[in-house]
């Protein structure tokens, strides 16, 4: 059997101005990167802003086990069935972050014949986006702490800076520092940290931001820290705006890529998807559903974290009305939910399936919550039995959700035709009637309460004293009328990673409330969330190569 | 007068595969960034290995005044001239960082109808080259910490750890911070800092390395740190080379983009002209060699210490025979070097330009040195009066080195035509007899003595005890038949920057020698060398923007 690498590079990618062409955009409405990347300029947008939209599809999924459920692989397959049945449809992926592919993964972008390439471009650098995020929101920090130096004429308190450094790299031994130290010249010491690239507000800016003004709008609100005497500090107050804005004027446009099967993808942003909203940009959706007859896109995590941002954060925001959810699973992880250790995952158990089960019946109420019809992919594995498959198909048909099997890992867009053509009836039937969980109006707690109550099954939502100080400031300073980004563990729908299948009669614990101004949410941290990852004892770093020939080994 | 800026933008620019095209590269030769840059595959070079090489022109100057003496324009200007003439000739560059461009100066890539376009892009991000070479270095210092972390097999003593992070910024706040605090979970806490990224090991390594090979080569041999018995660790013992290499695979290869009137431009590399050498990458000169009849490059600050370094260091490492060289001067620069102040230089004064002149006498003595032979380069201004050019025109061609007044700045390559058939002249009279000043195998301190008494004019070389030690380590590990970098003030010909003209009777202290054994130098400091700069109290950044339309504010 291949291995993903393999397959990857025995890909025959069209030049990337074809792919284009196919799309109908222009010359001039790209600029290529190589002969496989190309950005996408913004102004494609602009000229078909009144034509009509195409389909919008999100897939997410059961909440991650250690057993891999292929998101993203059925994202890539489901998007080439629909190219195979007829529908033009575009792939809308997130960027990958260096951190992880340098620390415990390696490269990721689908998987078998399911991928999007060129594989180690998309892992390593791209087309500098997240490069730019990085210097941008360094920038801001060298402003900020330069400020303080040369007088510090807004009075910000050294103690109260929110503003974090970035790297985009997996280094625990920055996440608490202490900078300015070695005398005078070299400012006022403080205590700082650096977080992941993908964690910066900027990134999230980028990926909510409909234009360069938007973008320039959410930058300019963006809070750094408080005065001495509690007031926010914003970006523009330190006249960051114009010069923030100006290092990501090529990071905002989308990057058009291609799948295995020569059907375009387009890669753009990749925010966190804890302490932000974990969606690839707006205006990628936006100028795909222009050019394309479908889109199917993606959110991180599972439906309770990603499905849950991408109808409250982004399609909010963006007014995207979603046509279907695709909510991925697995016989395997759902055994795993169920209680079944991973070594034990290739043995038929129908007693933990049904147990487990129960995590992919809460995803899938929790996305009809929402108005949006939901189909189920069974991504398919050999050690699957009919028994299994078929308990599964017939739960969710119970629940009004048609699960359908996902050979896309073995057979690419072939393996995704069924799906492809059950996603396709769900979408022009039409029943879909999307609408936000909450309302903004509602009190920052209450709408913390909505979420954990509706979406995670909690008891209800306790609040410590911190969390409580900082909603009360929010209230104060007209913070109060913004969404609510969750910060919570990815496993299970509560607050305790060690929860699994569908936890009940559990309350969650909210810590701490922190503000993304300019992005335009509030985060509403649960437990422990990590902005830094660490690398492993063995990095994956350790086994990469690259050889006088080119070839690259170990990036996957 | 139109400013810089404004040529730039109003420059009818060429795609750049007809600039590509028009030096006899292929599609396949290329990788299109965008309409109008491009990176230039390593292949060019070995496709053209045997092919006798074009003509190698070294432009360097005087010691730096604030009056500015326009090495770069001449550069360019001097390569569109000689294309008027009908030599094919590449302009070679180093590429701008990022932190003095939202720092101080904003963007810059020479000046008035002397420039290379896209102004905006090549200081902006360009092709991702300084990220990779940050992204780089930073992997390295998270792999060792984490080594450290996870049971420091290698016995690496925290506190002789010598590898700092980067960021291509200005932020004075990161040069001294400790790193690591919060808890087991972070790590082991020690002193650290950043500096920029141009200063960062990896940049000398990428301006030195022949061939992917022989980059990882350079990157294994780079020291990170000492064990706790003082054996030096490397970054292959970290096992980073093959990764590192990897973030580098498409860094490596050259940029090419255009000066204002089409003809070809490479910009690849901007390694510090103190603490590394300050010259554009061996793999740009080499290529561009092979492709074109002539190359102009450069080298960073005056001729003791850029063209020294690209003497001693790079031609020697990469086997070029440069055959001329161009001094730059302007008399304003000279009459300043003769002590008078920024605010009088318009006003004739031949006693202070005597006086100054021996500071360009000193630099045109210093390329003399190496066998090559020099013209001198008046770089025109309003003010300058026939009597003070007369003066320096007469004085240099004493000296064997014929001046030449250059225009290209008010006039482009037709004001750079005379000094353009005067480099021809002198290049193609075969008089070029290169040799590097000093042999490898000269003890340490002899090396650094023999630079300091032959091109600064000093009388001999103190070490402090620090230096001493330091110098006794390298003995002992191998590394005393390294070439020296010398890490100076650019601004006089003494370790003391207040000493303008040309200096005697003065001696340079050596405060501490550092190894970069990968680049294959060792950096002799003298006085305080900055690797981090910090930002001015009104940064350039302020005042930059970027608008809907796209149009760009002040960014130069």
């Amino acid at each position: 059997m291949k291995t993903d690498v393999q397959i990857a590079q025995e890909a025959k990618m069209l030049p990337i101005v074809d792919i284009a062409k196919d799309l109908g955009l222009k010359e001039d409405d790209i600029e290529l990167y190589g002969k496989y990347k190309a950005k996408i300029s913004l102004d494609v947008y602009k000229k078909l802003e009144d034509k009509p939209d195409g389909k919008l599809v999100l897939v997410t999924a059961i909440n991650p086990t250690p057993a891999g459920e292929g998101k993203t692989t059925t994202n890539v397959g489901l998007s080439m069935g629909l190219n195979k049945i007829g529908k033009k449809t575009i792939t809308a992926l997130r960027e990958p972050s260096l951190g992880p592919c340098f620390g415990v993964k390696g490269g990721a972008a689908g998987g078998g014949y399911a991928q999007v390439v060129p594989m180690d471009d998309i892992n390593l650098h791209f087309t500098g986006d997240i490069h730019a995020i990085t210097t941008a929101n360094n920038l801001l920090a060298a402003l900020l702490d330069n400020h303080i130096k040369q007088g510090n004429l807004l009075e910000i308190d050294p103690t109260k800076i929110t503003w974090k450094r970035c790297l985009d790299m997996n280094d625990r031994a920055l996440r608490d520092i202490v900078i300015a130290l070695g005398g005078t010249g070299n400012g006022i010491p403080r205590q700082d940290g650096f977080d992941i690239s993908v964690a910066s507000e900027i990134m999230a800016i980028l990926c909510l931001a409909t234009s360069m003004t938007d973008l320039k709008e959410r930058l300019k609100k963006m809070i750094v820290g408080y005065t001495y005497d509690n007031k926010p500090v914003t970006a523009n107050q330190l006249h960051a705006t114009g010069s923030l804005a100006l290092l990501l004027k090529d990071a905002i446009k989308p990057n058009l890529v291609q799948t295995l099967e020569n059907t375009p993808a387009i890669i753009h942003g990749g925010p966190f998807a804890n302490i932000a909203h974990g969606c690839n940009s707006v205006m990628t959706t936006k100028t795909a559903l222009k050019i394309a007859d479908y889109v199917v896109t993606e959110a991180g995590f599972g439906a309770d974290l990603g499905a849950e941002k991408f109808f409250n954060i982004k399609c909010r925001y963006a007014g995207l009305k979603p046509d279907a959810a695709v909510v991925v699973a697995t016989v395997r992880a759902l055994k795993n939910h169920g209680g079944v250790p991973r070594t034990e995952l290739n043995n038929e158990n129908m007693e933990a399936l049904e147990k487990g089960f129960g995590n992919l019946e809460k995803q899938i109420e929790n996305v009809q919550k929402f108005g949006v019809p939901v189909i189920v992919a069974i991504n398919a594995f050999p050690t699957d039995t009919k028994q299994e498959l078929k308990f599964v198909e017939e739960r969710c048909r119970e629940m009004g959700a048609d699960a359908v099997l996902s050979e896309v890992w073995a057979n690419g867009g072939e393996g995704g035709v069924a799906l492809a053509k059950r996603v396709v009836e769900v979408v022009e039937s039409g029943k879909a009637n999307f609408k936000p969980l909450y309302d903004l109006d509602m009190p920052i707690k209450e709408k913390i309460e909505t979420i954990a109550k509706e979406i995670y099954g909690a008891d209800g939502v306790d609040f410590t004293a911190k969390a409580e100080k900082e909603i009360a400031k929010y209230d104060s300073i007209g913070l109060s009328k913004l969404p609510i980004c969750m910060a919570k563990t990815q496993y299970s729908l509560s607050d305790n990673p060690k929860l699994l299948g569908r936890p009940s009669g559990f309350r969650v614990t909210v810590s701490n409330v922190r503000a993304s101004a300019g992005a335009g949410f509030l985060v509403a941290l649960t437990g422990d969330i990590m902005t830094m990852p660490g690398l492993p004892k063995v990095p994956a770093a350790n086994k990469m190569d690259i050889l006088e020939s080119g070839e690259i080994i170990g990036l996957f």
